[in-house]
């Protein structure tokens, strides 16, 4: 994997090389030949898809322009939310205040829980998100259902990189994309400054105990305000150390002021990386505290007795949706939970062994204060006007890929027993979904009724043994003209993500999301397929050329998928008492069909520390490819007689999971020689924003 | 200066330290004793402050509570903000629509404008936010004008090191002071994103040049979206190279393709560092790109030729509100005006000596794009309910520490005729005020009518010899009891700040913020001084501990000063066509009172590289002590007989000014062993926050 990308931008879809003159390939009721006043049972207008589809800015741009933003406030209340539980944000946005509002509806039995994941990406794209607001449009402006998207804030670094929006897109999609793109509501920056605020507090506490003696940083630590109690955060970590919280500064013993006062962190055990939502391959890796005044006279010595010392340290950024901080968001359930977990994080671990957490340092409550705002999630709209929840985005190569619970139990509260909730999990079911199943519902307690699993015909086709693509070359013939063979064979790979999904015991419904040059046949072919591996139903959708009505059958087969579900069935793959290495190899067998599973020396030891250090009991995240079951991107369909191997396991103690590291996984991407920002402008007269994609 | 301040935490008003029995130094009809409804001209709650002040947090959470934030919507509508004017953002916070409400009102004269400077600033605290909240509360709420106060937006990351909150104090302070002090509207995290966005494009670009050649590098960067015209940001650079920006990307001759493609950075002149709103000295100075993947096979060889080189390079971060672009966005006039500016922002040079900018660099839309919402002020409330524009923030230290010009000229139409702008220059008036005459008016074209010079009998008194102070420790006797001598012998600083407002033809009006220690002959010495040295009034204020009421002598005096001023006497204190050595050393004669200046030889070579690249004409911005009129922050009153030594001159082309560094300049501080984040948690059941101050 080149993860700067020259040339591994998606193909997306190419408006222009649709001419005007190619009909739709399904006529509906609402293309432009419905007249312009045409409004729906609720009571908007009828959407009226543009022939070709432009693109993703200019659908959103026209919608604003032509049709107008719901204002957000009417959003709101048509998705049942009350005004004192709304804060509008911006253009086209707004929080809701998920406490009082779930107070409210406490009684309220939850709508049906349907999980959007897909077959393993390949650089032709699947469109997950683009289905996953699809099915909302079709269920909730098309079929009068009650229905919420809840989709992932993207990293706005890419965005100026190699990677467009992920806003979904054509007639699918959130509007406007510019905000939803850029900044939204700020839970991202929200998460660099309280990332970036521990990230110093690490270093300047290490400085600072490398030059003081106990006696000093204890006076300065908790006597300097003379007469006051130990903080808050203070308290916690006498709990932890055992020394009674209810003494006053002054009461402690030698011994306990130096057990209070110095973290006495190992530097080699830090795993705390600084973060920015930026491409930035320079940030990898570097060496920081190489200044001047980045020295100290040693504890202990005098001044001159030994030359001052270089305070610095190696380390490195990450992209701020790989954050920790990004997972707790997502798996969070509500503020208390939040400020649990936040101080729980584990950043390094002193000289003896003992864990060093965000409270240790002081920083759990001011990492809760900065993120009080980013616990709520962000409503925004579809083009066809029905509610969206924006919130969390957790870096799915090491972290779960999925929304937030709170956005989901929200949105699960709102739709009530009749409605729907679509969330969407990243990368490939043997990732986004098994972690949607086997952590997020785990911690959430929320049970899921249906999985959409989106394939593409030409994405089959190359999981079949189809050519590779490259960007700016034209596409191979096999991906152009009908061939049923390299169809049928591709199935292979969607076939067993729905095998997988049926081991958690909820319905499957295959949503095969279409491209013009696809044929009927070879649409068939994947419906065959499907069912014959235990899908629910399988169904062909063109939201993204016609809106919520190129979506109806799929809708309809969801809601017919919830009925027929029995969430009685819904199960996890292994139990959390399981050792690690067990829930490890279940995994790796069960979903990815690998042989079983190889521990470096370093993952074997890190199995031992994690179980003596309590966190064995965690559920299991594993870093690996999503191109492919296996370990290996290049190994398209379904591998076999292959084994994962294990190279290191790293904790997110705070969210709650270990992650198991398969492969190479990079952490933040650079930029290509010519960026995405190339295009990027503004027109200043208007306002308008040009060139994002 | 320690610039990690252990023990430097300016001190603050101890609100413990007044029991509750002392009455408040003067009575007021708005004191708690007032009848819990009563209600002021404008129909809003009249202020009951408590007795003894509370913490800020407790005035602030106190309003919010017992008499209620009134709804922005009602604020701006007050303010003659219309709706489709208004945006709001989160609790209690709305950003204005600039344009479209200075299109609607391009006919209404500008208001009465209103600098708010200090004296140099001691440990002691003087209060210069506090005052410019407190006069426009005595000007909207007790007297009945419509008066906005605009000041910066405060830098989030010393908020949880060693600086407190600046939405001023007491009962004068802009609330929710949470909001105020936290994330706000986002504007310093979309600088933050758009300043490192813009380094890592440095550094990635020096990359790919490196090891690619001229031909690679053109097809890339011009020819990849075959068929595609020049991008709008392109075409810029090609009409700074001189070649037809009419040309398609296939008609560039091989010279011109060169030239378009190479920018060839001097890694040496590298000017533009990375930045976080995060106070982390370990990251002052670092090395960067020091990764396994950062190594590039230089261009010209091939493979294995010669080993990969490091593409490794030395740099630092800033605090956020160092960044250039935070000058820029205090200094934009409007969108055009901002897009210019970024994109002419120069962050190297080439190898050649030819400006490299962002605009070169592919960036200046996609900067202007992340900072289309920032350039919109953030209007919020007083604890009277009267409207306050938060907007920019730039670092005094080496940048303006002004508010923008936007919010000044917003506020100046919404005022009208009649009414009051109140904006705030930081550092003492011979940085904050003179820079905002010298280059934010004349930027803006803004004509001030009145200075407003801030001074305490504490902080005069340590410029008239009193000892020095430190934190923790009881203030000495010379503080807390009546000296006159000394008051008269500190006034030297406060008279000289006076003579040099007059310079610029605007009338001052001298507030002496009240402490409970001051007695009425320390203050009548401050008021016969300042009269002396041709203020137009000095008058006592008490805004901390009464709000408006307590500043209502203050605010007749600004609206006499008003009246009495002739804008068309306002002058500038130079020519901005002297050479750039005239400009320093008359700033240096006439504000500071230098006998001259001494430039480095470095300085010197940077003047001439200035003049020669036609940066010659820009005003100048001196980075020096806010603590004395000299360089050397301990010379108290008025030094003498002392020069000013330039030791560089850097510049911010895009914003528009260059800045001579005169003494150690720190732009970002570090953590002290016990920082601000110890005492902030939240109070998981109610959302409240605990132990900002």
């Amino acid at each position: 994997m080149d993860p700067d990308g020259e040339g591994e931008r998606p193909l997306r879809r190419e408006p222009s090389g649709v001419t005007a003159s190619d009909p739709p390939l399904s006529s509906s009721s609402s293309s432009s030949s419905a007249a312009a006043s045409a409004v729906c049972a609720r009571g908007h207008p009828v959407l009226r898809p543009a022939v070709p589809v432009p693109s993703d800015i200019e659908v959103s741009q026209s919608i604003v322009r032509d049709v107008g933003l719901l204002p957000i406030e009417i959003v709101a209340s048509e998705a049942g939310i009350l005004p004192p539980e709304l804060l509008p944000w911006g253009i086209g946005k707004a929080k809701v205040m998920v406490a009082p509002t779930l107070r409210r509806l406490a009684d309220v039995p939850d709508g049906n829980y349907v999980v959007c994941t897909g077959i393993n990406p390949t650089p032709l794209g699947e469109g997950k998100s683009t289905t996953t607001i699809g099915i909302v449009q079709a269920l909730g402006a098309i079929l009068g259902k009650k229905a919420f998207a809840c989709i992932r804030q993207p990293s706005q670094g890419p965005t100026f990189g190699i990677k467009g929006g992920a806003a979904g897109g054509g007639y699918a999609q959130v509007v406007p994309m510019e905000e939803f793109n850029l900044h939204l509501t700020g839970d991202i920056h929200a998460i660099s400054a309280a990332n970036n605020l521990l990230a110093a507090a690490i270093d300047s506490r290490m400085y600072h105990e490398d030059s003081q003696s106990d006696d000093a940083l204890y006076r300065r630590l908790a006597l300097a305000k003379s007469g006051m109690p130990f903080t808050s955060v203070m308290r916690r970590r006498l709990v932890k150390l055992g020394i009674d919280d209810t003494k006053s500064p002054e009461d402690l013993s030698t011994e306990e002021r130096s057990k209070f006062a110095r973290l006495d962190i190992d530097p080699s055990t830090i795993t705390w990386n600084r973060v920015l939502d930026v491409c930035d391959r320079h940030l990898r890796k570097i060496e920081i505290g190489i200044g001047p005044a980045e020295t100290i006279q040693p504890r202990g010595t005098n001044k001159g007795e030994v030359p001052r010392v270089q305070h610095s340290r190696t380390t490195g950024f990450d992209i701020a949706v790989a954050s920790e901080i990004m997972a707790v968001l997502a798996l969070a359930r509500d503020l208390p939970d939040l400020r649990e977990k936040l101080g729980n994080m584990v950043v390094a671990y002193s000289r003896s062994g003992m864990t060093v957490t965000a409270d240790d340092l002081g920083c759990g409550g001011a990492l809760t204060v900065l993120m009080k705002d980013a616990l709520l999630p962000t409503l925004m709209q579809t083009v066809e006007r029905t509610p969206v929840l924006v919130h969390a985005g957790p870096f799915a190569n090491i972290a779960i890929g999925n929304s937030s619970i709170v956005a989901d139990r929200l949105a699960l509260k709102l739709a009530g027993e009749d409605g729907y909730v679509v969330t969407e999990a990243g990368f490939g079911a043997d990732i986004g979904m098994e972690k949607f199943f086997n952590i997020k519902c785990r911690a959430s307690g929320l049970k899921p009724k249906c999985a959409v699993i989106v394939a593409t015909v030409r994405a089959l086709k190359m999981h079949g043994g189809g050519p590779p693509v490259s960007a700016g070359k034209p596409l191979p013939r096999e991906y152009t003209d009908e061939n049923i063979p390299l169809v049928r064979a591709g199935c292979c790979n969607l076939v067993k993500h729905i095998e997988n999904a049926r081991k958690f015991g909820v319905e499957v419904v295959v949503a095969v999301n279409q491209f013009k040059s696809d044929t009927a046949a070879e649409m068939e072919a994947v419906r065959e397929a499907s069912l014959a591996a235990g899908a629910f139903d399988a169904v062909v959708a063109n939201h993204w050329a016609e809106g919520g009505r190129g979506a109806e059958a799929l809708g309809r087969a969801v809601i017919a998928a919830c009925e027929a579900s029995d969430v009685g069935n819904f199960r996890f793959l292994y139990d959390l008492a399981l050792p690690i290495r067990a829930k490890v190899e279940t995994i790796s067998r069960e979903i990815y069909g690998a042989d079983g599973v190889d521990f470096s020396e370093l993952a074997e030891q890190q199995m031992a520390q994690y179980e003596s250090s309590g966190f064995g009991n965690l559920p299991i995240c594993i870093a690996k490819t999503q191109y492919s079951f296996s370990c290996d991107p290049k190994a398209k369909g379904v591998p076999t007689g292959f084994r994962i191997f294990v190279r290191e396991i790293r904790s997110c103690v705070g969210a709650g999971f270990l992650y198991p590291i398969c492969g190479d996984i990079m952490t933040i991407p650079g930029l290509p020689t010519r960026p995405g920002f190339y295009d990027v402008d503004i027109d200043v007269e208007t306002g308008q924003v040009i060139g994002l994609f």
